[in-house]
């Protein structure tokens, strides 16, 4: 089967100086408004790429929405999560009756939200307005002991993920959003980490949503045992070889919704540790993806430390979240919305007649 | 004259049970929504004042209005500034144009925007939908020199600051955002910091938007001064002596609009440096007053951090913004409004059918 490649441009700096010049033609002291200086910048480069457009000074934030992936963990037949493992599929159904925070947070901030089965155990219903059915199966393999998926299933998670990404480009929206929802994926996650980056099993796993000390143990042991046996079969761990091995499907749909999003020029808004790290997977596989890639949330899991710096990125928000859903990401939206604004509307010291 | 004074109830904590209990229902792991959840549990106490009230979760964002006080300091006549004096003028000009900063995030975020001429060296224009006209003065003396203001002039600016806020609640609003405009004011809010809290004058004074080398030797130099000056005169420095030696006309009626808002049980949202030293100002006078703010935004203003350990307090942003205008507090109001959301509309573990 042939692997599924995506051609990314980097976002360039063609523009980067006339961007800069606008900016700081503001009225306001040179980079007296911080971080958004840096998000706006950011966004006007992936967004333009004519000295036109940087001069209309258009950055626009269309149909923002949520994509929250969701799949079944075998690990987490393991007593290693807060929550048994019917509670990915209760908390789906929770998406779709509008009742979970990230409801709230995409209502509050006008965003809209789609839910993907990525491979949950059951289906949860054949036909609801925000539910996309892209199972791949129903859930994953015990990584701890085999393979968490055979290299064919990646793929087609790959594929899936791209074309959920494609249908919302193409349906007009210009910036992306990431959750997730899967009892067992921060183990997924923090073994990714451990196998791309080379760090020590304890270093990586934390108490997700708030485990306690013998399921940290046991999610240590068995986390443990899986890098061991990866890697005494791969003396390089590629991503490909860290998703397949101990990936999950809604991690795996994550990182080729990413990349088909980067490929479109759209702006990817980054929310927690899971979904941090499928984004490292992304920029592993198209290191070009870094570029669309805007960080929302520094969560509460230490491991997502480890995660960012492998990244070199700094999250817009720190509010100690540890939810996931893609919480911290909706709620950095009106972030985006401000920097555009100040970007786009706000006067020069010539316009305006300030001095400088 | 009779010295302004308010009655402001502290929030109580009658249903902080029943309120925490409510948000600990919802569908999430205890505590996960980090941060928000506070927000959430201090808005429902400012708003909630009945078991009822509580039941029915009513937390509401009902015209939020960003208040931003400009005035002028007899201080900005020595070389201590970026800018020249005239700029708070031409800075107000453009705050009614809607060219500034606020002015964007502001509609970014659906927040109203009032800016009041608290006593400006000159006025800018008789008639303008967004101005209040409510000058005490010509701008202050010289603070190096001389008492800023007259013990009636501080009263009289505590009383402007109070009605423009009894205006916006009586015509609605429940949130007041503050921020303000005024040429040397971050001078005014060092010295207040330094009398109030007994801080070394080199550890309170920083670079406001981007002072030089020599302009700090000699900000340092003239606050200083009149941190001796004033502490020679009176043993112990009370709020109503800082305020009057070496506040601003805008800082005074930041703070009048502080207490008459907390006497209403509206909440206030607090900007960066020199807002922070209003509403320490504020609280001096009337420790109830606390429990109504939220802080908004740590700026890059060193002092700023030691006025918000004054106030045993810990902002919802971290941007690296150093504008003031009440930027930071304008793009903290999507967060409110995502904890009225998650609190208000949120499913509980019995009504989702989720497993706790």
């Amino acid at each position: 089967m042939q692997a599924v490649h995506f051609d990314i441009q980097a976002v360039g700096n063609t523009w980067l100086t006339h961007i800069q010049q606008r900016i700081d033609e503001k009225t306001k002291p040179l980079g007296s408004l911080g971080e958004l200086e840096g998000l706006a910048a950011r966004l006007a480069q992936i967004q333009t790429q004519t000295l036109d457009g940087v001069a209309a000074g258009r950055i626009s934030i269309v149909r923002p929405t949520m994509l929250v992936f969701a799949a079944d963990h075998g690990i987490a037949g393991h007593p290693i999560s807060i929550a048994p493992q019917t509670v990915t599929e209760q908390m789906v159904r929770n998406f779709l009756a509008g009742g979970a925070a990230i409801n709230c947070f995409c209502q509050a901030n006008e965003m809209a939200l789609m839910v993907i089965d990525a491979g949950m155990i059951s289906p949860v219903c054949s036909d609801h307005p925000l539910l996309l059915t892209r199972r791949v199966n129903a859930g994953t393999d015990d990584f701890s002991q085999h393979a968490a998926m055979t290299a064919a299933q990646c793929q087609q998670a790959l594929r899936y993920g791209a074309d959920v990404a494609r249908d919302q480009i193409s349906a007009g929206s210009n910036v992306l959003g990431f959750g997730e929802m899967g009892i067992g994926n921060t183990s997924s996650a923090s073994a990714v980490l451990a196998l791309l980056e080379n760090i020590a099993v304890d270093r990586v796993v934390g108490r997700g949503t708030g485990i306690n000390d013998d399921q940290l143990q046991l999610k240590r042991e068995l986390i443990h045992q899986a890098v061991q046996r990866i890697r005494s079969m791969h003396p390089e761990v590629t991503a490909d070889i860290a998703m397949q091995e101990a990936g999950g499907f809604e991690i795996v749909q994550m990182v080729g919704a990413m990349l088909a999003a980067a490929e479109q020029r759209v702006t990817i808004l980054v929310d927690g540790f899971i979904v941090s790290v499928a984004a490292l997977l992304a920029c592993r596989m198209a290191p070009n993806c870094r570029d669309y890639l805007v960080f929302c949330h520094q969560s509460a899991e230490s491991a997502h430390g480890l995660t960012l710096q492998a990244l070199n990125a700094r999250p817009l928000l720190s509010l100690g979240l540890r939810l996931g859903e893609g919480t911290g990401a909706a709620l950095a939206l009106p972030l985006l919305r401000a920097a555009a604004a100040f970007y786009n509307d706000m006067a020069t010291f010539a316009s305006a007649g300030v001095e400088v």
